[in-house]
């Protein structure tokens, strides 16, 4: 069996087990674990109010050896105040103490699940204790941490690739959890990625930042960022390639690899959104500056009623406009252009006759481009966004807490 | 029958027929009318790009002698060009010729409906005709404008407020259109004022500003002001008060009904919203800046996943906790507090126990209020939201264009 989970790349272990957080019974802890020592670099959410696991994350990523990563679903340990701090910290004590890892500072911690209630410590415990019997580096082990990890998602999302740097192959791994809480709260992503190269920690920092910046940071389901955001990278370096120490094309070509595999995992994401039926980029193009670019596309993918239109695969292209409109953004409105896909349905602030039926084809595949012109510079950027159904409704008004 | 229409104020004539925009041939064409010449000021939309409609009552506004208002739904005349604007004015010179109006700029004009269609010129200027005919200042003929205005509203939406202004009655009346088009597009504010005060226009338009700012701009539905917003209100003067030409106690209290009205209109909308089904106002306190607490109000009433916990009368305060977070605002996290109408959900950053069965109950009345502190000042600001339902979805994408 071909191993195309986060225990493909040499040095990782992996586990996912049931513990009891989840009422449905399904699997609800993970386990990640680099046996030799992992560089590791984290990014975060942006929001102001974290959870207790992005509080204690954030400290132990600083770590230069880290060797295990914890995570339940379930419950965020998000709104818990100094209870929830230290609950975060007992998972990363006994999980370094199962293990046998002398510093708790190397094990990192994430949750995700319900907001204001205080984690069953007792049941973690026992997880942990399941999970640490059960490491194994088969691709069995990683498909478990990738559906432990999940919540409303349908399905686990994982990717893979694979680079020759200086002669030697390596193999980078991402397993991603997204859009919606078991007990419905907000979209918390959490994304772990492993890989065998041997890098420095400034420069392996650089490649994530850049990497989510141009992949998940570019996915909008609901316009915010959750209190439990996480996404860790741990490198073993036991790819045995020459160790990358400087921005070189080496480094250039696994930044790109990793851009490219986060990529992969954001659309993913995007398919398997809450209610998410197809999904679509948004590319912003002719802006004064990038940020003008950034925000108009978010604008865009964001507006419920393009959403809408997208579900209903009705080329509803005003919608379009008058999201760009009130994006507070620079444009010139008699240069304003909008493409569906190839077919323009609106060029220099005018409406351009076309075939509707094709136009609705377009917006009912998997996959299609929104590309706006606004008239005004040359500067350009992307976002993606996916499709508003009845489904999300349900999921989020259905259910209660 | 009391007359609680635009047409309750002394000197004005109104009338809503059908024109035939519309393919379900329900009311589209509306028209107000004030003989003997009104003040007149308006408040519209910021999108960057605006109806024709728009673009040319902007213009007429400024006319010191206002005579005539026509209206049609059905139709945008939005993202139409040069063509458009041509036609937004044959409306007013059509309307002021059957009127014996002697200035086409004395005649206001707005538009609601589909984006990117040429206006039926034939059609309107039959509709015109019709209006013009069955102009009258009975409550039925007020009524009529209220329906011919409407597009995806379930049901006409008026208010009227009586005061005392220098020992004369002073009436004023309004008449709304909300939230969502016949054919959808976006959603729509048309909001039409009456009045038979005798003020300046400086004054008018000052007191007007006001309170759309505390009434409808407060009001988000889905987050985007649209292509054709507009607020318009005539003061006849036939009240024979002493004229207010200062902000005067007199000016006040009328500033202050005026507010009281829109507030009025402004809540009938949020609960005739696409697919609404309850509304709910944020009450954002302990802010740095009122802008601040705008942001944050706005972030939470915009929020879908509040949005949807309110549809399903789910206490579900961390989506609340959450939208702060992430809305860019100055707060402390561990002076943080959130209450549902008079229950304390969460307090100085941590979660409080509370009757969850009774929070539900507080979420499925009409109207309820969340209220916020942030703990960092003494500003505070409010916003109106509404549910978010399956409803919505199927207006919004089971229609198609």
């Amino acid at each position: 069996m071909k191993n195309n989970t986060i225990t493909a790349p040499r040095g990782f272990l992996a586990a996912g087990v049931r513990c009891g957080i989840k009422k449905s019974g399904k699997p609800d802890l993970a386990m990640l674990v680099c046996p030799t020592g992992a560089v590791a670099s984290a990014v975060f959410t942006t929001n102001r109010i974290v959870s207790a696991a992005v509080t204690v994350c954030t400290e132990h990523v600083k770590s230069a050896d880290v060797r295990a990563v914890v995570v339940n679903s379930g419950n965020a340990n998000a709104c818990t105040g100094q209870k929830g701090i230290k609950n975060a910290i007992s998972m990363c004590v006994e999980t370094a103490e199962k293990l046998d890892i002398a510093d708790p500072h190397s094990v990192l911690v994430a949750s995700t699940g319900i907001i204001g209630e205080q984690l069953p410590v007792a049941k973690i415990t026992r997880g942990i204790s399941k999970a640490a019997a059960k490491l194994s580096n088969s691709p069995k082990a990683g498909l478990d941490f990738a559906k432990a990890i999940m919540t409303t998602d349908t399905r686990p999302k994982q990717a893979l690739r694979k680079i020759v740097i200086s002669g030697k192959k390596v193999t980078i791994a991402g397993a991603i959890k997204g859009a919606g809480m078991i007990a419905p709260n907000m979209a918390t992503t959490l994304c772990f990625i492993t890989t065998d190269i041997a890098i420095t920690k400034p420069l392996l920092s650089r490649a994530l930042k850049a990497a989510i910046d141009n992949s998940l940071n570019k996915l909008t389901v609901d316009g915010h960022q959750s209190t439990n955001d996480t996404a860790i990278i741990l490198a073993s370096g036991l790819a045995a390639n020459r160790p990358i120490v400087s921005p070189c094309p080496r480094y250039k070509k696994f930044a790109e690899a990793l851009t490219d595999l986060c990529d992969d995992l954001a659309r993913q994401m995007a398919l398997d959104a809450e209610g998410a039926t197809r999904m679509f980029k948004v590319v912003v193009r002719g802006a004064s500056t990038k940020t003008d670019a950034a925000k108009a596309a978010r604008a865009i993918a964001d507006y419920p009623l393009v959403k809408c239109a997208v579900h209903g695969a009705d080329p509803n292209w005003g919608r379009i406009i008058c999201a760009v409109g009130s994006a507070g953004v620079k444009l010139n409105p008699s240069k304003l252009s909008c493409k569906l896909d190839k077919i323009t349905v609106f060029k220099d602030g005018a409406p351009k006759k076309f075939d509707a039926k094709k136009a609705g084809k377009v917006l009912s595949k998997t996959e299609h481009t929104i590309t706006v012109d606004l008239g005004v510079g040359f500067s350009s950027d992307f976002c993606y966004g996916c499709d508003l159904s009845k489904q999300y409704v349900s999921i989020n008004a259905d259910y209660h807490t």
